[in-house]
């Protein structure tokens, strides 16, 4: 994965896994108290809230706000998972998930997401690889909505 | 309880619910998509969470970070709590606590909270009173530690 | 309050606050690695998830389940809750919790609730008492279910 | 994955993916009404909740008890983590989660989970591959503990 910057939009872009250049959505974080376990760090499961957060962070900056979502009693349901926990976070962390699209099938979409510290080490303490189902107001799998699919792929304008 | 700015040193203070001026820690929380739920609101279980956390930043501007904490394997146990929702919260809103001490007894200290929509309206959308108790490391209570009820009490110069 | 069992109809009653008597609902929960906070205790919030659970077993038992709300777009808003946690709990506890409705009002009723260790000690571990409001599927708030009193005042048979 | 009673000891067994028969352990979960987000079901992140669960569950089975974890100042850390949901949960659900060992390097294991609803149905809601390092009371990698991985690949009798 190689960060760029597109000088003409200013927006951040990466290469991702299938090797496609994608609008990059960023995300800042921090850690609350309450989410560190018994092992004094952040649990691993919490980082799912956060990744979940920023999903929906790029969606909006894809033009697709959350209210959307409610207004028309659609879902996004999260049919797999893959996480790497690179290094612990603890209370008072500071930390930026950048979210972008890997590759979309009909109903499903396939999103990457990079966990760093937001200081200057950037180091990052966690990759995912996440694969969603959009559902309609029936409860169906629906299509991808193509906005939706165009905002990720290219950017918003 | 009225806010009053001490312009000597600039600390915002408040006055508690027994009459004494207290200083304000103040704590922004942005919430989290995972903390709505299936009301499709913000849990009022969340709400400890943020008020925890600002709790532990009020401790950390009076002087004793959360890392302290650790270090001496000193806790802070809660031993009551009420609070009173007056708002829903949802997606996307950007909260502002404040913390300031009540009252002191020898072992425990009693804190007021108080959360606001961190924007032109400052509504209140929750008001908490929590008593804790601190904790030594023999697991037992132990003195509030005298710069900790200095720092709540008047503030840190 | 004084638990006690009525013959005839076998449920467990019990003395609430305002001097009137209530059937109870038992709710039996298992902590889990996950609730526990760096203190290495479960965390003061999870008892609300714990509350609010039993709270729903309850209001099942009244001859109100769960899928009854979801069906017709209501919902039940918390307005304030008190908790005293009288002991720690810890991984590996099993826990009981006793609901019964204290008192209603026009929109709004008042739990209360006793979680004790579900083993021989029965030892109390926290109380709570929840004010709470219904809430149409126009989102305001709504009469109390004439039902949904009657199971919680008298039990059902 | 195929799944025998081994007659002998009782002791349900599975083969594992890389083809070695390991002991199963079970951990049943009620889910909580707090666990369900906006879209109406379990949050995909409270599986991860609900697998610790389990996996801690059958280190104990194994012969290593939690309280053993904390008294010698030890920890798991999750490093990767892969899970496959196939069907929703909700409120009211009764599941059944399997653990069992894959295999082991000097300071890492892998376990992998199946979460099952416990009804006649028997239906598989979420698959789980799990890698975890043991740490040391020094907060460095450990020898995965002998014991451990001998009661997580033959039993303990």
């Amino acid at each position: 994965m190689t960060l760029t910057r597109n000088a003409a939009d200013r927006t951040k872009r990466v290469v991702s896994s299938s090797g496609r250049e994608r609008p990059v959505s960023e995300t800042r974080i921090a850690v609350r108290t309450s989410e560190l376990d018994s092992f004094g760090h952040v649990n691993h499961a919490i980082y799912l809230n956060y990744f979940e957060h920023a999903r929906f962070e790029a969606l909006k900056q894809a033009g697709f706000p959350w209210g959307t979502l409610e207004e028309r009693g659609w879902a996004i349901f999260v049919v797999r998972i893959e996480v790497d926990y690179v290094a612990e976070t603890h209370r008072e962390d500071e930390l930026l998930i950048r979210t972008w699209a890997d590759s979309f099938r009909r109903t499903s979409m396939v999103l990457e997401q990079e966990m760093l510290r937001d200081d200057d080490s950037g180091e990052v303490v966690a990759r995912a690889r996440v694969t969603a189902v959009w559902i309609g107001s029936d409860r169906r799998p629906m299509r991808v909505p193509p906005d939706v699919q165009r905002g990720l792929s290219e950017g918003t304008t």
